[in-house]
C-alpha cells in the first residue's frame, strides 16, 4: 500500500469479476475522524453475499467491500479527543452503536455498508466508532476482530451470562465458530464441536473442544448431542446454517436451551416445532455484531487470556480475489490480506 | 359438589362426547399434601387440545382433564407447615418449579396431565405446589388465576422487564389475552389488541387498550402496528397463534423486540425470515405458565392492583360439557365452572 | 431573556450573594452542537451544594451554576443531524453517557459542573448530549427533568426491575422523591413516603402513595414500615439522607431487598451493620443520575402515563437568589426559574 | 465412625472447652429424609464464631456444632425419590433455598444452625435439600464444598455476571478466598490477591492470581490495586473483613465496580464515604452462600474444569478441637475432618 495516492477495491456490479483495482484521493478527515493507513484486512463470510450480490440487492456502485481492518492513525481531525497519531486502531463495524441497545434504526452507519469498505489503503474511522488494537496482536491478528471475534463474544460472553461447566454446540469450523470456541473453552464452557470433517474436528479438539460430532456420519447430530449431554439436552447453540438445521439445534436444546442465530450458510429462513420450545421454554435470539463497549471488553480479554485468532491464510493487497475464492470453499479459522 | 363421595368428570377416551360424571373416593393427603375442597375450576383452551386428544395423543385413560381450580382446604397431611385447614387456596400447575429456572424434566409434575386434573369435588395439592388465593377475588375470579393469569403475568414481568412507555401488542380477546391486557395497562405500557371483532375490541378498549386492529379488516396488521408506532415498531409482541401469524409479529417488531410464544391457536411450527430478525436483533421466547414465586408475586400485584378477571361465562358442575363448547367458540376472557 | 446579548447568572466565589448577573456573548455552536434559546431552568439541591462550595471545592470561578433547562435550537452546527432548529430539546446532564455503564472517567462532561451550566439565555449541548422534550409538558414542567426524573426513573425502572404489587419506601418529599412516588404508582408499586409534616404526607397520598409515616411522630420509621409489611420488609429503599438513617433503611429491608442511594441531605458517610445485611442479601446501589436512552424512555413514559411533574414554585431570570432560598427550606416537588 | 450408636461432638455451654464427644441414636428417616453416613466434614470460620458465642448468642444446647459434611445415603424415607442408598450426597446448607429468590424468613432452615450440626456420624438431609458430590473429588475434598466453594461461586457466577478479562480483588487465603481465586482464574478474570504473606501469595500466584498485594508492607492496599489497573480501579472486591477495611475496598473499584460482601472477620459493621460510591454507582451486596441449584451448577463446573479445593489438614474425628485451634489461626484453604 502506498502514500499519495488511495488504492482500492471497488465492484462496479455484482460478481467477483468486477471486483477491481482503482485509484482514489486519500479522505480528508472531518473534525471528529480519524485517517487510517490500513494494515490488515479479513473477510467475512456476508462479504462474499455482498459481492454477489445476494445480502443487499439495491447496493450503489462503485463499491468497496469488506469492514474488518487494523491501521495506524495517519491524522486525526481537529476535535479528536479519544485517540492520537501513531496508534493502532480497529474500526467498530455497527459505528453508531457506543453501549446498550442498538440504535433504532440499525445499519444506518455501518462499515462496508452505508459507510465505504476497508479495501482501500486509508480509510476513516469516525473516532466514537473505534477501539485500540489489544497489543499482543500482529496486524494480521487484530484485523480479524471487528465481525468475527466481536459476534463470539456477544453471543456468549453478552448476549448471555458464561456459566463454567455449561455445554454450548457450535456449528462449523469457520471464523466465527473458532472464536466462539475458543471464548467458550476460556470461560469454562463445554464446547461441542460439529464439522463434516474429522481433520477439522481434531483440530478444534486441538482448541479446545470438549466433544466432537462430524454432521456427515452422524446426520442427526442433535440426537448426538443428547447422548453426550445424558439426554439433559445442551445449554446454548450457536446456529450458523439456518432453515431446517435449526429444527435439530431446538431439538438439541434442554430446559431454558438459547439458540443464538449468527449465520445465515444455509437459508434465509427459520422454522422449528412450537411444542419443544415452549415445553423447555428456548430462547432463540437473533445477533448482530456487537457495540462498542463489548469490544473493548472482549479486546482485554484477549489480553488477559492471551487468546490468538486462527488464520487460515493470509494473501497480499494484489490477491484479493483469490482470496475470496478462498473463503467461499470454506476456511478453517480467518482469511486475512495484508502487505502491498 | 356433595362431601362424602368425590365425584368428577373423567375422560374414557379422546372427544368430549367421552367425558363422562363419574364417582370416587375422596383422596388421602400423604405426610406433605393439602386435601381440598374444589369450589371452582377455569377452562384453559388446551384443555380443549387434550380432551380431543391433540395435545397428549399416549394419555392414558380414565382421565380427570383441566388444571385451574380454587379450594379450600379440609385437611392436611401430617408433615404440612405451610398451610392450614380453612385457607383458600390455588395448585401450582407445574407443580415442581417453585422458582428460578424450571426443572430439568419439565412436566413431570404437572397438574391435569402427570397428576390428576381438577375436575372433581377433591383433589390433593402437594404443600409447596400451592399458594394463598388473593382475598379480594371470589372464588369465580380466584379459579381463572392459575394457567390463564400466570402466563401472562410471566410473560410480561418476569420473562423480561416491563418498561412503562413501551409498546406490547396482544393477539385476541382470550383468558392469557385480557389478562395481558390488564397487567400493561397496570405497568404504563402501551398496549396493542388485535381481533376479527369490533365488538371485543370497544371492550379491549375499555379495558385498557391504547390501540386496537381489526386483522380482517387490516390483515396487513403489521404493517398496521408499524404505523401506530411511527415506524419503529413496537417492543413486544405476545403470539397466540404460530405458523406464518409469526411472520407477522416478527415483522411488527422494532429494534431490540421480544416475541413472547404463549400459544398454538393456529399451529404447530413457527417459522420467519432470519434477516428482519438478526437486524433488529430479536428475541424469541417459548413460555410455559411460570413457578410458585411468580404465582405469589402476581397475587401480590392483583391486590395492589384491585385487577379483577375477565369472565365470560360460569357454569355448574353438571353442565362442563357446555362449558367446553363455549371454550370452542372463542370467549371474551375466561370459561369458569362453579356451583354444584 | 433578550437576543443578542447572553445573560447568565455567575459565581464569582461562593456563596449565594456571590451569585450575579452578568453578560456574555451568544456562544458559538461547533460542527455537532445545538444552540439553544433558554426558556425554564429548574433548582437541584445538589446546586446548592455547588454554591455553597460543600460539593466542588476546587470550583473554578466564575461559575455558571445549574444543570437542568429545556429551551428551543435556535441553530445548529454543520454536522448535526439529529435534530433542527425549532425543536424543543432538553439537556443530558451526564453528557458522554448515552446507554449502558458509564463512561470509565465519569463527570468528564458534565452539565453544570465539567461543562457550563444553565442559568444562560443562550446555553450550547452536544447533539448526542439532548433529547426531544415531552410534547406534553409545558416548559416549566419539562425543566423539572433532567436530574430530579432521571434519578428517580433510574432507581425504579433502570437499575432494577419494577414488580407490580412490590413495596418501595421514599424519603421525603423533595423533585427526586415526587417524581419517584408518580413512577411507582405508575407502576403498580405500593409507594410508603415518609416526611416529618402531617400536610406534605397527605398530599403525598392525593398523589398516589400506599402508606404514609412521619418520621418525627415515628422516629422508628424503619419498624413502621416492618409493620405495614407485615413484618416482610419493604423491598426497595430510596436513600435521600445517608449517614445514620441507611441503617434505618437496612433494617426495614426485606429478603432481596434493594437500597438505592441517591442523596446525601445528612451526610457524606454511610454505615450499616453487616449481618442483617448479609442475611437477607441486600443489594446496595449508589446513582447519579442516567443515561441518554434511558431519558427517551423515560419521556416515553411521561406521554403514556400522562405524568405531571410537581411544581412547588416557579420565579422569574430576575429572582435567583430567591429560588435559592426557597430551595433550602425544602420544597414540595420542584423549584423552577422561567421568563424574563 | 461406628455403625450402631451416632457419636457427636456437641457443645454444652460456647467456648472451645465445653465442645465434647457424645452419643446418641441413629436418627430415623422422615417420608422425605435421606439417612446419610458421614464421611468427612469441613470447617467454616462461622463455626468458630458459633462456638465462642459471637454469632447465635440464644443457641440452644446441646448443640453440634458445623454445616458442611458429605456422605453416603444409607437409608431413605419412603416417599424418597431424587436419591438413592449408595449415592455420594451433600447437604444443602440453606436447605429451603432451592432456586430464585432466598425464603423470605432466611435461616429457618439451615444445617448446622436450626437444623442439626455435622459432627456426628450420621445425619439426615432433606432430599430436597441434597446434591450428588462431584464424582472427581476425594471425600475430602468434596466437603469443603457446601459453604466455602458455594460462597464464593455464588458471588463471581451467579449474584452477577464474570467477564472474562474483568479485574477481581480477593482478600486473604482462607476457604472461600482461594475457592474464588480458583474460579476466578476458570473464568478468565484476573485475580488481584491480598495477604500479609508474602509465602501465601506466592501461592495464591501458583494457584492463577494475576497480581499479589501485601497489605502489611503495602497498607494502602487500595492504591495498589489502582495502580495495578492503570487508575481504572478493579470491577469487583470479594470483602472479606468489614468495617474500615471497606472503605479502602470502595476506594479500588472503578464505575460500575461490584462489593461483595463475603465475610466478617474484623468488624460487625460496614462503612464508607458515600461520594465515591455515587459517583461510580458501585453495587454492594451482602451473600449467604447459595441456592442449590447454583450448587448444582457449580459441582457441574468443578468437573469441566477439573478443579481441585485447596486443603490446608485433615484432622480425624477425635481431633476436632484441635481441628477448630487451627481454624482461629488462618489456614491456607480448608480444614477438614475426615477418618474414624
Amino acid at each position: 500500500m502506498s502514500t499519495d495516492i488511495n488504492r482500492s477495491w471497488q465492484l462496479s456490479g455484482f460478481g467477483l469479476s468486477r471486483l477491481k483495482p482503482a485509484e482514489g484521493k486519500v479522505p480528508e478527515p472531518g473534525p471528529h475522524d480519524l485517517l487510517v493507513r490500513n494494515r490488515a484486512v479479513s473477510l467475512n463470510y456476508k462479504d462474499k453475499l455482498i459481492v454477489d450480490g445476494t445480502l443487499i440487492p439495491d447496493l450503489a456502485f462503485p463499491y468497496v467491500p469488506t469492514s474488518d481492518a487494523v491501521g495506524e492513525v495517519v491524522a486525526v481531525g481537529s476535535a479528536v479527543s479519544r485517540f492520537k497519531v501513531g496508534q493502532r486502531v480497529l474500526g467498530q463495524v455497527i459505528a453508531d452503536w457506543p453501549d446498550g441497545d442498538a440504535p433504532p434504526v440499525l445499519h444506518k452507519h455501518t462499515l462496508g455498508s452505508s459507510l465505504p469498505g476497508m479495501l482501500s489503503d486509508y480509510v476513516l474511522f469516525g473516532e466514537d466508532a473505534a477501539v485500540s488494537a489489544p497489543p499482543s496482536l500482529s496486524d494480521v491478528e487484530a484485523a480479524t476482530l471487528p465481525i468475527a471475534a466481536l459476534t463470539a463474544w456477544f453471543a456468549l460472553a453478552e448476549a448471555t451470562k458464561p456459566i463454567a461447566g455449561q455445554t454450548v454446540l457450535i456449528q462449523g469450523t469457520g471464523g466465527v465458530s473458532l472464536f466462539a470456541l475458543q471464548f467458550a473453552a476460556a470461560f469454562g464452557l463445554r464446547a461441542i464441536v460439529t464439522s463434516s470433517s474429522d481433520e477439522k474436528l481434531g483440530r478444534a479438539k486441538q482448541l479446545g473442544a470438549w466433544q466432537v460430532i462430524n454432521y456427515r456420519t452422524q446426520p442427526a447430530w442433535d440426537e448426538a448431542a443428547l447422548d453426550l449431554t445424558d439426554g439433559l439436552g445442551v445449554n446454548h447453540v450457536l446456529e450458523m446454517v439456518g432453515g431446517d438445521n435449526a429444527r435439530r439445534s431446538i431439538n438439541a436444546l434442554g430446559a431454558d436451551g438459547r439458540l443464538s442465530i449468527i449465520g445465515l450458510l444455509g437459508s434465509m429462513e427459520l422454522s422449528f416445532p412450537i411444542l419443544p420450545f415452549m415445553r423447555n421454554r428456548i430462547v432463540v435470539q437473533g445477533l448482530s455484531i456487537g457495540h462498542r463497549r463489548a469490544f473493548e471488553r472482549m479486546n482485554q480479554a484477549i489480553e488477559a487470556l492471551a487468546l490468538k485468532p486462527v488464520i487460515d491464510k493470509v494473501y497480499g493487497f494484489d490477491q484479493v480475489p483469490r482470496a475470496f475464492e478462498h473463503l467461499e470453499k470454506g476456511p478453517f479459522g480467518k482469511i486475512v490480506i495484508a502487505g502491498s
